[in-house]
């Protein structure tokens, strides 16, 4: 099972003396803790029997409303009533697995994708279509020859997944242009668009581009979000957020699988925003991932051989690093362990396999020192095996 | 779909002067807020950068070794390597169902059974098989004529699903002897028990039973377990104890679902555990709830009309009540909540969708007088419907 691998593989990134690029884990530093445990007293106080409860599995409900207004900043039609709390975005992608995908469906992803999203959606039996990414996003040309192609076969696939700020793993923002062609696309098949959005609030550098959902009139997208990388992964606080006559499904969905989200994690992080804290830890998060991006840009620059290149994310916490065709991510990981150094190989990321001669790289969770030894250290393999000795 | 209408019949009892037996919500009163607010402050501060971080899949190990202990009680060689902690051990019911069950698979449960696994196991389209239960538990003999059934067809039942002690709803606890001959039964059949067992320590009278996976002599048995009636639903923490051998394949499901329940919360609950202070907490629980079980009782007793009979459960949240063979608790139900007072239709608990004359009360949340009033209520309105007008 390819996912147990990968699981084996992020075992040997626990020794204590390798830098590891391979998590996609936020900086510690950044968790608001005072005012977490500021919250978690006023809450005890305040409300202690509601939040020990069991609650809503819809989502406590003034928490649906921050996270409603959240979201309303982009598109001003959004109500609580298009929430869904979640625990976790993973949460999210399992219930549109089990609402969307029966065994022998398709859905469509992109190439590379968010491996989370494969584990997900696989675990219900789908096949899954790959369309390649570009530096513009997910390439619309070849998704509108695959669904003509799939229109004459008369089996649609079920929706069409995509990560378009920031993506996970490549890094890459999709075009407006490409998010307009890609609606177009999905209003004539007919075919839902999730929009799995975790990284969107953190821009370093670069424009901003409207998120799908704002964009879309004819209530055809789904959008994951997730406060783990906005406050603190350790809440498992996500929500989906769709259009009213789908979420009767979701709900029905959620409910089989854990009744609902704890109402004590869900009370803070509202107050959390309701304090106004949410905006102001989220320009800390930006402030220390763009340095932390550019001491990895330095890096690559400075000490990786000719043939190899990266990607230059505007916002998130990852890039995506190409070797030469010929070279193997997979066959150097062990290399790199040897060499105190990990990232995640790129073909995990590819629902059809490919994709070996690409790897993860995460900049969010080493230090800065860290960052510049492991590239460097990452860069002094590559080399040594560029050529066959 | 059937559990929307049971959603859609709670909605019903949400109104401020209906007495409510229909949820399954601990009292709020037995909830420890000073020590779960203590215990917070502690967490943040000691180790706060854990708390608010991705966890592995498996749990936090200091949790999973308080569970482990605590399950050791009655089986000494449980290690922390046979727990998977859960988002409450609904999430539990979610994983035996992904691990398990094909479409058009088939799973042995209880007549009654828990509404929450009945829901979980058909989300995989799963056919459920029920078995009777009478006072000492599920009918053994039965079980073992259609194992024999489906032996000869060669498509045997991909586990026996089981809450042993003060089931939900009936209040029913299996005897040792019945225990026994499950076990012999799925070893000869080579079939998994699912023993779901979550007021196991909420017994008020009567002589303890062992758990079926102390009896469990083959590795056979995987047990779920959860503090939402030990501690509180809020924190939405249980688990899943199987055999190490099967682990793997739990955590996998797991991943693909939340990939982690918070740290924080397991943090939160395995010092509470740590502290010492569960097992008074239970007997606080224990000496409320015997004395809201006795009120009920005595209610039951005092109002309700001949041809009515009703279990009496030596632990837990739950009593059943039995209706004359032709009277219907579906068909009561809209008069039941014009009385104001609410009850759960038995048939929602039936697989096969019988038990019409048969109704749930939960006897831990409502108040001393509410029980009094409330079964007054109903017995009133029963009585006016038992014969025809």
């Amino acid at each position: 099972m390819r996912r147990s691998e990968i699981r084996d593989l992020l075992k040997f990134t626990r020794q204590p003396d390798l830098i590891s690029f391979a998590g996609g884990l936020p900086a510690p530093e950044t968790f608001p803790l005072k005012e977490i445990e500021n919250i978690c007293t006023q809450i005890l106080h305040e409300k202690g029997a509601l939040a020990l409860q069991y609650g809503p599995t819809e989502g406590e409900y003034v928490f649906r409303q921050q996270i409603a207004n959240w979201m309303a900043r982009e598109k001003p039609s959004i109500k609580p009533e298009n929430i869904l709390v979640t625990s976790g975005s993973q949460q999210g992608l399992d219930i549109l697995g089990r609402v969307f995908l029966d065994p022998g469906d398709t859905a469509i992803v992109e190439l590379p994708s968010y491996i989370g999203a494969l584990q997900a959606f696989t675990a219900y039996r789908a096949r899954l279509i790959g369309i390649i990414q570009d530096d513009e996003g997910m390439r619309i040309d070849l998704l509108e020859k695959t669904l003509d192609k799939y229109a004459k076969r008369k089996k649609k696939p079920k929706f069409i997944y995509v990560v378009p700020d920031f993506q996970n793993p490549s890094g890459v923002t999709m075009s407006l242009d490409r998010r307009t062609k890609l609606l177009k696309l999905a209003y004539k098949h007919e075919i839902p668009v999730v929009e799995d959005s975790p990284y969107r609030d953190l821009r370093f550098t670069g424009q901003n581009v409207p998120p799908i959902y704002a964009l879309d009139k004819e209530n055809q997208v789904i959008t994951l979000g997730t406060f783990s990388k906005l406050l603190c992964p350790g809440l498992r606080l996500g929500w989906l957020m769709a259009p009213i006559e789908w979420m009767d499904r979701m709900v029905v969905a959620k409910q089989a699988m854990d009744l609902n989200s704890p109402s004590f994690t869900q009370l803070i992080a509202a107050e959390y925003i309701k304090r106004g804290l949410l905006k102001e830890q989220i320009n800390n998060i930006r402030t220390l991932y763009k340095k932390k991006r550019q001491l990895m840009l330095d890096a690559l620059q400075k000490y990786m051989p000719k043939g190899v290149t990266w990607t230059k994310p505007e916002g998130g916490l990852f890039l995506w690093v190409r070797l030469p065709r010929k070279m193997s991510a997979n066959d150097l990981f062990i290399k790199a362990i040897d060499n105190k150094v990990a990232y995640v190989i790129g073909s995990a990321f590819h629902c059809n396999g490919k994709g070996q001669n690409t790897m993860r790289l995460n900049f969010s969770y080493a230090s800065d020192a860290q960052i510049d030894e492991g590239i460097k250290r990452l860069a002094k393999m590559i080399k040594e095996n560029m050529y066959p000795t």
